[in-house]
């Protein structure tokens, strides 16, 4: 593994894990020296002079951003597909970056989708001003994207020979998987319904989570005071009746029961 | 500029502009030999195979992909980063990539949000079946997230003193001003008074949708039939009912007359 001297100064929200938490997690994973910088005393004006263009460099739109060196560098994906290859955390070989990226990518419209089943009308709103239209998202979510998501990234693992089915992209760990492990983290806690459901049928997906949660810097990570818990301020959020409906084995409780009458 | 002797592949829907005219803008700019795969007899077909894993390479999860020797490449903005270096349409260095990816990864929200005023709630369903809630969605966009999103490119090309404020990244035209050119066209046609009442605010972003639609090569392929005409199935579609207000002109107008009873 590759390793960097350079010190990354990390910019993202400090009371939610949100979109920084990709970055964390391979920040964490290459043992990198890095500074969670809001998260410090004066880290939130310190991170806002970025977004007001009052410092040099590329000007982010929102963030999460990082700084290493003079570069500063927004999109979350973008961030990972800069910092990955200082760390060892992606393959060399062009089509293998590019498959990253584009695994990424989709990992993030899919991290959008899940954003927007408690925020479909805007960002700016309240949960409660929107619950209504949340509820009609969220159904349509638990029901056709969020498999959709799932199944895909269940595919690329079967066809995935390079690592016998380990991993995301080539032989070995790549930020990639990171984030896959990040995705159903968050889902478990604000979809555990839905998950109860669809875990059975995505078993290469869970056996990569518990792979990545036993590797001994995220391990180590998971159960410090860096990780921040999930809340209702994040992206993933529990709201029951976003969720879909119990599991079956509650519901065949139910109609035995009625059974017996 | 760099030439690739390498034929390109775009898969893509072929009735509408959507996510791949920003490859096929890039394709038109670079002069490349390429093939709109989807265009053609079977194309469909042909593009479904991939989608189905029936192809080998990486798996895309939806159009548009690319495809030149070997590699399949997904996700618009990754295709776009993996095809500007062959032409020239990104400078060499790695923090002006990185700096040209953030600005696409951030139209590409932009893109989504666009899409998302006329589909809150689901993809899968009609407009006419989620028609409240797009009032309710757009009503911010025009307000809030269009203003916001059109003002940080207006400032990036403040910033960009490399090239007087003419180009989003570095001294020349690159592959992200093409897709701004591409967002501002679609602005016009979908929210005409939104665009008309913000435009003054954005003198810089304006000439360089004129400054793009000039170059030869891309004015050639918007006057030929290889330019999809806007429609009703796209991104970028004319609800006058999601559009702000008609502008102030018509309004003043109307107070005019009043005030002369």
């Amino acid at each position: 593994m590759k390793k960097s001297p350079m010190r990354v100064e990390l910019y993202y929200w400090p009371t939610i894990q949100g979109r920084g938490e990709f970055v964390r997690l391979l920040l964490e994973e290459a043992g990198a020296d890095y500074v969670d910088v809001a998260r410090a005393k004066g880290g939130v004006a310190a991170m806002m002079r970025f977004l007001e263009g009052e410092e040099p460099g590329a000007l982010p739109f929102a963030p999460p951003f990082v700084k290493g060196g003079d570069a500063v560098v927004s999109q979350t994906a973008n961030s990972l597909a800069h910092l990955a290859p200082k760390f060892g955390l992606v393959p060399d070989a062009e089509a293998l970056r590019a498959e990253a990226s584009q695994i990424q990518l989709t990992i993030a419209d899919f991290v959008g989708e899940i954003h927007d089943t408690h925020h479909p009308i805007a960002g700016g709103l309240y949960y409660e001003d929107q619950k209504r239209e949340a509820k009609r998202r969220a159904q349509d979510f638990v029901q056709e994207r969020m498999p959709k998501y799932l199944g895909w990234l269940e595919d690329l693992l079967a066809r995935n020979e390079k690592s016998e089915g380990r991993w995301l992209v080539g032989r070995d760990l790549t930020y990639v998987d990171l984030s896959a492990f990040q995705v159903i983290e968050g889902l478990r806690y604000a979809f555990p319904n839905a998950m109860a459901r669809i875990e059975p049928k995505i078993p290469r997906l869970v056996a990569l989570r518990d792979r990545v949660a036993q590797r001994p810097r995220i391990a180590t990570y998971l159960t410090s005071e860096r990780r921040l818990p999930f809340n209702q301020q994040g992206i993933f959020r529990r709201y029951p009746e976003l969720d879909a409906p119990a599991p079956r084995r509650v519901a065949r409780g139910a109609r035995g029961r009625k059974g017996r009458r």
